[in-house]
């Protein structure tokens, strides 16, 4: 069956109080983004790769394919307005039906195995998503009064997240409202179950310079 | 008033993969939960610094403080069967009205501005927490059927968390389970608020050996 991921990569460099936007910042001497494709690559060196990324860093990226003899072959898109577009405007690249899997491209750690056991999970059930068990304390807070909430029976959601293709096309389609922070809630709004598959505990995303200092670590 | 922190450190090294509990693992070439203790007494060199440990970690302790020469004044008491109840044999050496903050002896990157910022608040409101952001998508699961979860309104808990002597005290002497996965439930348990404070991102429980390579890198 016919494979693709959606690298979504919409940073503009503000969280990480950085020039550079947190995708093309080095890990090991080489772009976020480049290790995050590389991970779909070694997965299945079929898969079809869709890049999502502002407009004006397509110039940039590019040089940065030539200085770093990136060779894996991928298209890219325009990120849209929210990640709801920029997913979208993925999706419209997808000419035949299959598996899709979308997946940030600050998270470059996630595991061949997560990859794996999320498309197969997606292939038979329609889909998947990785995620791990929350192990700290919680609160309820409103603004105004605060209490304890019960984690049990919380996860926390990881990418990538993995659907049929015309599932996923179809949800996006209908959707009518574009505040989702993921894909699964897009897919469970359209009335579908999602199944839930545990990630690996290093699929960490990058947002802060912190976190960069983990990926160097956890590269080493 | 008086000042205290109990330092609660109850690991026996399973989750590390070690057979050194987490609590005496080097960071920067020092035990990690000297580290801990070094924070508490940089904001207040007269804080009463009470450290519960497993009674058969004593003398390992010991001898690391001679070995590292670690010259903090400090009282050491027996950790319970679980945190509740090592807290509580904390809080038995209490001998004067004040303020007590509870900490996780493996959070060494608490900054001076937490503890200054919850100490406050608790000393004028009776009890403060200090909380980041929940930043990740979440799913509610029990076990059968799962669904998108808002977390806006989630904060995740931190440590110190920091009460008025009497309030605390009282709070564990009247609770009715031992089920509780910090101090502030406690409390809240005995029908008091919590104030919540801004926490620094750093700071992190130590629990993998993932921890302890960011925690490497915060310290360089």
């Amino acid at each position: 069956m016919k494979k693709y991921v959606i690298v979504v990569a919409g940073g503009t460099g503000q969280r990480m109080n950085s020039d550079i936007p947190k995708q093309f910042l080095l890990l090991a001497h080489k772009p976020v983004l480049m290790h995050t494709i590389q991970r779909f690559y070694a997965f299945d060196s079929e898969i079809d790769v869709i890049v999502v990324l502002p407009q004006e860093q397509f110039n940039y990226w590019e040089k940065l394919c030539l200085d770093y003899d990136f060779s894996i072959p991928h298209r890219v898109t325009a990120g849209g307005v929210n990640r709801f577009r920029s997913v979208k405007n993925g999706l419209a690249l997808i000419n035949e039906s299959g598996i899709v899997a979308i997946h940030d491209g600050v998270r470059p750690f996630v595991s061949i195995e997560t990859i794996e056991k999320t498309f197969h999970k997606a292939s038979i059930f329609g889909a998947a998503i990785p995620v791990r068990d929350m192990v700290e304390s919680l609160r309820y807070s409103n603004g105004g009064s605060n209490y304890a909430f019960n984690r049990d029976f919380l996860k926390v959601v990881q990418t990538p997240q993995v659907f049929k293709t015309d599932l996923l096309i179809e949800a996006y389609a209908n959707a009518t409202t574009e505040d989702f922070t993921d894909d699964a809630t897009v897919v469970e709004r359209a009335g579908k179950n999602i199944v839930l598959v545990n990630g690996n505990p290093e699929n960490i995303k990058i947002t802060t310079p912190l976190d960069l200092l983990i990926g160097e670590k956890l590269l080493s």
